[in-house]
């Protein structure tokens, strides 16, 4: 959906980069994240001034190789310093399907997932997100293609992808709007001992495309052809009218009675999606991908409306 | 030092990516590392062949942000599956700085740090490099540019980076050789955890910089400065002749009486370098860069020189 955009923007968004520019590992070492790039801390600022979307003055901005790494960096900075049980990681069903592989595939001593926020007992956690605890605010669909924008967000730790605010996966990036300076300090250090930093080019890119946001269309996915369990809109502070959600995944319900596992019954009839089970939910729901390419989206609303 | 190189290569070392090019996740769905572009494959494999350093045929290349996190996705594929006890990671000292700090940061039940190999007593363990037990090479600095190429090496696992290669070390871009398609898939499985895959843009650059790395002149740090502990030379199979050693890093002892810590002497003299404690070796001796710009490098040889 978001190839066909920058198709037609041409060279207007093409990147160059000279052989031996951002050969180093440093980008800015009078800055608590060193290895940001000044250009993309610059578009990132610039962007969410625009869109209203979160608030960036007093925040350290912490660039990532994608929002998952700033993920596991916030856990990591969120974690008692003490020896002691690991801090339980929660958050409200349906989450994000890797947040649980995410949290525990190294066994860390520092944190370990404990499932569904609205069933956990204790008084120690981590929340994604959520207004108890310590809690970390994953807003990668927080942008007006997506949703009204209805308020500028102001939370401890914020984090965001380039991969769905201008659709490029693969270039890896997300940034951390962060208030607190020994948080960003913590996450800087993960990102350091992880990866010693993020890739300048993609940074690069990512602080044009950014740059160029405001060039995107409403990129509104096809909607209307499911019933979302619950249909929302607000006014929007950035389209400045009221507007329906338009979520980056639908959330099906198989209604039939002898439909227990809602993506077997798809899988059957040729379409791929992900069981709620994934997310902490009823297998009767499935996930649906909203973003995919134009030609694919379309075999796949016409399988869907040939079941009956 | 390599800096300069790149720019007298001009536009023959430019990369030019359109804006709406490796947006998607993935690479190549057919191959056990899904995110590896095969440009960056072929031409890993096609590097390996002309400086003879290292077998490929019957190897998986895995692609990671920086030989850091295949060292991280190296322990993760080693360590047992079954719950138990952490499995000990030993390197002979002296060892790479930064190997305590990533292996432990997380405190991870799968692995911990346990030092000195030399000193370590114990039948279960992950060693860098090694012999015995399960071992993963860290060849960083195999090229001919720091060292005679005396063998085509055939280890299991087997770590390379472009910063040293080519020293786009902003890149942020290594890659493993991996015999065994089990440890490969369990290494790709923690890159996407960690990362969900590499930066596509820094792949691309990559691929071209090693594409062109034989435009690379022979880039001998300027040696004969320091006496090294042990001065080798060796017949280069890629230079074909007998050529000394030249490391990245010159082992620099203070042999005067009254300097027990020679990093503190040269820095009250305004020279950096990194104390030998860092590397689980001697105070005494310092670790010194010698890939700097060539005038910070000049500058430091100028100080040096005036030390009596």
């Amino acid at each position: 959906m978001y190839e066909e955009f920058w198709r037609e923007s041409g060279d207007a968004a093409e990147l160059v980069i000279p052989g031996w520019q951002t050969m180093s590992y440093f980008s800015d070492v009078t800055n608590v994240c060193w290895f940001l790039e000044p250009e993309l801390d610059q578009q990132v600022r610039r962007l969410h001034r625009t869109v209203g979307n979160a608030a960036v003055d007093g925040y350290h901005v912490i660039v990532g190789t994608g929002s998952t790494q700033l993920f596991m960096a916030a856990l990591y900075a969120l974690s008692p310093d003490a020896a002691g049980d690991p801090i339980s990681v929660v958050s409200t069903a349906p989450y994000y399907s890797s947040y649980p592989a995410v949290t525990d595939f190294l066994r860390s001593g520092l944190f370990r997932w404990a499932g569904d926020a609205s069933s956990f007992e204790g008084d120690n956690y981590i929340e994604l997100p959520g207004a108890g605890g310590k809690t970390v605010h994953d807003f990668a669909y927080y942008w007006p293609q997506y949703t009204p924008i209805t308020e500028k967000a102001d939370h401890d730790i914020m984090l965001f992808t380039v991969s769905k605010s201008t659709g490029h996966a693969g270039t890896r990036i997300g940034w951390a709007l962060v208030k607190d300076r020994e948080v960003a300090k913590k996450m800087t250090k993960f990102v350091e001992l992880n990866t010693i930093g993020v890739s300048k080019d993609s940074q690069l890119r990512a602080a044009k495309m950014v740059e160029r946001w405001s060039m995107l269309r409403a990129a509104a996915a096809a909607s209307g052809v499911f019933s979302l369990p619950e249909e929302t809109s607000g006014f929007c502070n950035f389209t400045k009218e009221t507007a329906a959600t338009n979520p980056a995944f639908a959330w099906l319900r198989c209604d039939g009675e002898d439909v227990d596992d809602c993506a077997s019954f798809l899988r059957s009839h040729k379409i791929l999606t992900r069981s709620g089970a994934h997310f902490g939910a009823d297998p009767r729901y499935v996930r649906v991908s909203m973003l995919d390419r134009d030609d694919a989206f379309d075999i796949f609303v016409r399988r869907l409306s040939s079941l009956h």
